[in-house]
């Protein structure tokens, strides 16, 4: 059986998670006979968000979810049915109900895994089906990949920024919603976030949970003393004391005496943590508190508004922290909430066999979409290191690294892989822990790339086709030109 | 039966949508035998987001459905009770999961309804009840209200840009999550959107849907004359045409032609979208073109990274749109995407009947908390406007508005009111158009205040108690202090 990665409570697979305007284009596809014709779709983005050079992709096991149960219930139906337009009729006929009545997925669907290393203008995904059909998940898939891959890149500038502390993830009560929390944990964690706060997303992905305790357990006994050494008697094994409620090298005083308390009973001080102030001036503080005590091995963990710009300024003051907790910033990619991913017609078929290629022409030269049924390859030197990416179309027999313009490339993997074949799930999506190591071993391997900019290039033949495109559309537009000027 | 906020697929009503803390602080107030003294918890932000003077409540509904069929599954028990310290050893013991399984949430809420305009410092709830369950919901009613209010207040600075003008909410695709676009459709329409494009939003909530057609359209048919023609045949009484996939202008031209064959058949051309370029420049000269074609029924919508800002610089400029389409900006809340929301301490019950006033001092003076059972009221003068609001205890005999140094005030209405007595329900939310009718009357009393500070203070009963509390606690901080220095 197929695990769910969406939780038991929360599977939105219904066809209704879209824009209307992909059921008025859909109906449009039907009612004109060609929505049948095979389409090839490409899933985007143009810009890597937060200043970076590329992401970390996430959110394919929930896309898959949603593909393999993909649906119009009744209630769906009904709901369409009754849709008018501005002169009360009907929006769509029966036949076409019918057909979205028996709706099932049929297309091929190609993807990058989870926890991969991403870049601009690189296809994240590529359906090639029914038109309808492919069109009709553009705005469910946008949703889903979207977000889990803006979270688990800004997870991984965090981590990166961490230099291997220890990360957790508190967002969920700053996240854009139940489910943004959710995700957002699930996202962090393919990142290189440790734990979460999130007790759900504990529960349902298996990601290990983190928490100590709140100011208000401090405020609920007489002095901070007592309330600590209330805690430590019921978390003995688990204790991380919060010491700035009141005067934070105090509260490491008293987290001191209930250390030696814990000592008594054979437990240890776990930790502290510091969620206000110069956290750098205070944490070094702490430090000489703690290791004069003998509490050398007490971890401090801060938290208050943190980011990856904090982290590394911290790090650079002299800041003594071993685990970092970020919430807010993280799980809403404060700064940049969104990633600006596109989906667009690359190729539809005339014929059976026979592609169009398509292209959308802008007066932004970025804009141009790459034409074709798309593959990206990956090239490694003989270290092992990449040595760059070629964009190229999955026709083309024996695509070569001769762009790269790399001597010494010494083997390739192709990063598109097969997910669905005509419907048919294929692939199984790897468990969490194994996403995230894997993850963590891709981004290792693009250390050697910092400060110089990793190639991501058209093979000769696509850059060919596409300049051919271009050229055929770059004159003063024709009603029958194909040269789309924007978005 | 009441009428769900969550759609049947997504009811996150498990006592696990929370940080593990409020669980570990939660078994540390069973352990210690404080879990059931009465206490007052108050949520509230501090500031108003996007630079403005404060908000539009909003989520409640949810927060409701929440708290009404809030349950530990076994399932959820059994999770926890596998939990385990760096020792190894359970982190729960059996009598804290037995009361996990029995949980039934048994407190008074206050809350603002929804749609109702509110001020920093304000509660926008209150939570009277044992302390061990006003503490365990803590992360999921920020999560439930933050978002919430976060978008329905974008969403009224949106609406108010546009002047009058019909402002469509399309943001599903670049959303945080499903729920994200869910909730964000729901809070839009409080804010004042007209309608959304997200189907699903639009069944669960009977939010009007609006949409289009996208470029992807125009892309599959041999030009863009053609692509219309269909589109106008398949959808003649819903018929707005994306005119800018080639040339703007000749789109326009083209919808004309196309909107003339409608006429003949006896429908009109509904609209025309434009999605790129200067949007100002284009609009005048589209609308040029329409009204001199006799089309001046015909709409112009406007998309393409829109926010209140960015609609207002439009209008300053000229431009001639009739309806916005607003999607990522609003939906993220871009700029500001998350609500600071707070849920603080106020109050705990020393003996029955006996409350300790609570209240953390901070450095920031602002972050100082108000200490009471709150209660908020807001003052009308004789013509009906909002003259002030005032931030009382719910004890006071008459807390009067004499602190708002206005003469001339008529009548009072308390902002916050009961929604569960003792965990049973008292409250109905109203049905979504009167929320939204509701803010929208709200907002317009407000009008007056335009460039003026809104007064909200404290009565003088709640001020003398709060700086004796200050004074009390002002003072080096001694193990005993009740003086919590920051968040």
């Amino acid at each position: 059986m197929f695990f769910s990665h969406f939780p038991e409570i929360y599977r939105p697979f219904t066809g209704l998670m879209t824009d209307l305007y992909q059921l008025t284009m859909a109906y449009g596809y039907w009612k004109t006979g060609i929505y049948s014709k095979k389409a090839s779709f490409q899933l985007f983005y143009r810009h890597a968000p937060f200043g970076g050079a590329g992401t970390v992709t996430a959110g394919l096991a929930m896309a898959v979810d949603y593909l393999e149960n993909l649906r119009f219930s009744d209630q769906d139906v009904h709901y369409l049915g009754n849709l008018r337009d501005v002169n009360g009729k009907n929006l769509f006929d029966e036949g076409f109900l019918n057909y979205l009545q028996r709706f099932r997925f049929s297309c091929d669907v190609w993807a990058m895994p989870e926890g991969v290393v991403s870049f601009p203008f690189e296809p994240l995904m590529r359906i090639d089906g029914p038109l309808i059909e492919a069109q009709l998940i553009e705005t469910a898939l946008l949703n889903l990949i979207n977000y889990s891959t803006l979270v688990a890149t800004k997870a991984a500038r965090v981590v990166q920024a961490a230099q291997g502390d220890t990360v957790l993830e508190f967002g969920l009560r700053r996240a854009q919603g139940p489910d943004g929390g959710l995700t957002a944990a699930r996202s962090a964690y393919i990142g290189g976030c440790d734990a979460t706060s999130n007790l759900l997303a504990g529960k349902i992905y298996g990601i290990p949970v983190k928490g100590t305790h709140a100011h208000s357990w401090v405020m609920c006994f007489e002095d901070e003393l007592s309330a600590f050494e209330a805690y430590s008697s019921v978390m003995p094994g688990n204790c991380i004391l919060l010491v700035d409620t009141y005067d934070t090298l105090k509260g490491v005083e008293n987290a001191v005496i209930v250390g030696r308390q814990l000592r008594q009973r054979g437990y240890n001080l776990s930790g502290i943590r510091l969620d206000s102030g110069d956290l750098a001036v205070l944490s070094v503080q702490a430090r000489k508190i703690l290791d004069e005590a003998g509490f050398n091995d007490t971890l401090i963990l801060a938290s208050n508004d943190l980011d990856e710009d904090a982290i590394t300024r911290l790090k650079q003051q002299g800041a003594k922290v071993d685990a970092w907790g970020v919430g807010t910033k993280l799980v809403t990619a404060f700064g940049q909430p969104a990633l600006g991913g596109v989906y667009k017609l690359s190729a539809l078929e005339k014929s059976p066999g026979n592609w169009e290629y398509k292209i959308k022409l802008s007066e932004t030269p970025e804009k141009t979409t790459n034409p074709g049924l798309l593959q990206v390859r990956r090239f490694f030197d003989h270290q092992g290191q990449p040595a760059g990416d070629l964009i190229f179309d999955a026709d083309e027999s024996s695509p070569g690294a001769e762009t790269l313009q790399s001597g010494s490339v010494s083997h390739f993997e192709d990063l598109l892989i097969p997910v669905f074949r005509e419907g048919k799930l294929v692939y199984q999506p790897p468990a969490l822990p194994l996403v995230r190591a894997n993850c963590s071993a891709q981004r290792g391997l693009f250390d050697g790339w910092e400060g110089r900019e990793y190639p991501v290039v058209l093979s000769d033949h696509m850059k060919q086709r596409k300049l051919a495109l271009i050229e055929r559309n770059d004159v003063p537009q024709s009603e029958s030109g194909h040269a789309p000027r924007s978005i």
